[in-house]
């Protein structure tokens, strides 16, 4: 009898793995380290042998779900850089090997908007979006309960809108002035390289070899004034980068995730206030606020893709 | 026994009527005056009669389609400033007047990339974007063949992007420095007098007072170089929106129409040279392209609207 949904969010270091009910409760999480030798081509094995250990009559498993950090296009992973995939065909590979026809995949950020959006914050929101600000900024999209995928699998990809003209710190992507610039985790350590070159102001963070995004939140919640302009200027530009979400998909909820949305509503409050200078009166009643799925959003979201298309 | 769909296009001056087989043929279409007496309260009594005179039996329509100029949520029109229109259900009357239940409505510019995409420019995509340039500027964005509305009417409200920091020009929706300021056939003409007044080019337009966009751009394809310079500045912020484009809902094809548009390759070319500075590479494929149906777009998208949810 089938019982169980798998959700799994597939990372650089580890891939996360959570056992569902039909109902989508998480039952049971682990993680495994992710084998990026040989291409990759161990990790969906790997994968199967861990659930298979958990649950070993595979028949109970009512579908996969897979959240996979690059950009998937009609079912095919067009390319995980940091795993070693390249045009690879996750579902016919992993439907072969659990002899099971319901594996979904989408792009991790996708599936991270769409956890947060049935189970987290925007719980009772079918149309959402969510921005992660990690390490680099991911996004994704979702109308009416719905990932969107987008022709190239660029959907929500906010990381990488121009927000700077002319010479911007250079991006992964290859352009200069992207998103992920000035206000992922590295680009929080840009503004405050930057504004300590040009400002006067002082700034007690005086350990400038061992900074980190964190600590430069921190120091502006103590009233650090190099650190305050450093987060305003980021703010500011997530605020942006919402507001061109209310007049492109037009959201009811954005959701703001990832390591540097720890810092709380301390950050959340001025990425509203900028939001709300740039927007028009429409979109007014657009909410702004934190992630709460944390970590777990991947695995949430990718069950969700069985429990939506199975 | 049915064989028409109605796709209506209601402006502030005329409504647009066309008659279509249930293949999506245009048979027939006409126009009549919009009266806008008494908050627009005649306009449907209006067109109910205009198509009763033209199909005697209305046992014979499928269906009705309308596009409208302003946001529609759930099926109601939430506001068209221009017809006197407030919350109105616009579906329960017509249903009431035609006694017939299959009657649709969306905003007219959703309506009109709807009917670019799948009669126009953009036959073959799914995924679609279109920004229309005319006295104002329109936009809507086409997913799997559905207009996306957004949760306050707004999605693809790409006019109001904010393009200028600052001490932009007063856009109607009262916020300053939107694209609709800049690139609009009123924003080509901000940008003539503002670039006239610092600049020292020379241009042959001198009967400033009774100057169009069309003039401008006229001007530019026969070498004047102030226009140049207009049509240089007023391209590069439309290949700014299709960027943000190509990182939210990532369509496939991306039509230009409205007025504007007119002016063909000499502005395309331009707008997919600044596209192709702003874009980050997986969406390299992109296509920028013409509209092709003019006028009529927006009641072939009204009577898709019909043929697709009917």
């Amino acid at each position: 009898m089938k019982k169980y949904i798998v959700g799994i969010d597939i990372g650089g270091t580890s891939c996360k793995i959570g056992l569902f009910n039909l109902s989508g409760t998480l039952l049971k999480k682990w993680d495994i380290h992710t084998n990026k030798e040989e291409n990759g081509k161990y990790i969906l094995n790997d994968i199967y042998d861990s659930i298979h250990h958990q649950i070993p009559d595979l028949n109970e498993i009512y579908g996969y779900g897979f959240g996979v950090p690059g950009p998937v296009v009609k079912s095919i992973v067009v390319r995980c850089v940091n795993l070693g995939w390249k045009e690879y065909d996750l579902v016919s590979i992993f439907s072969n090997l659990t002899n099971n026809n319901n594996v979904q995949v989408q792009n991790d950020a996708n599936v991270a908007a769409l956890g947060e959006t049935i189970f987290g914050a925007g719980i009772g929101f079918k149309n959402s979006a969510m921005i992660t600000l990690g390490t680099g900024i991911g996004g994704g999209i979702v109308i009416d309960g719905k990932i969107v995928d987008g022709a190239h699998g660029a959907a929500g990809e906010l990381g990488h809108l121009s927000v700077i003209k002319g010479n911007g710190h250079l991006c992964n992507c290859g352009k200069h002035g992207c998103l992920e610039t000035v206000a992922s985790a590295t680009g929080i350590k840009n503004l405050f390289n930057d504004l300590d070159q040009k400002s006067n102001v002082d700034s007690l963070l005086t350990d400038r070899e061992h900074i980190s995004a964190k600590m430069i939140i921190e120091a502006a919640k103590k009233g650090d004034l190099l650190a305050l302009e450093v987060v305003e200027s980021f703010t500011y530009y997530v605020g942006y980068a919402c507001s061109i979400l209310s007049i492109t998909s037009n959201p009811a909820i954005i959701i703001i995730g990832g390591g540097v949305s720890r810092a709380g509503s301390f950050i959340i409050d001025k990425i509203d206030k900028y939001f709300r200078e740039f927007i028009f009166i429409p979109v007014k009643d657009t909410k702004i606020v934190l992630a709460k799925l944390g970590n777990e959003a991947g695995i949430y979201g990718a069950a969700s893709l069985v429990k939506y298309n199975g």
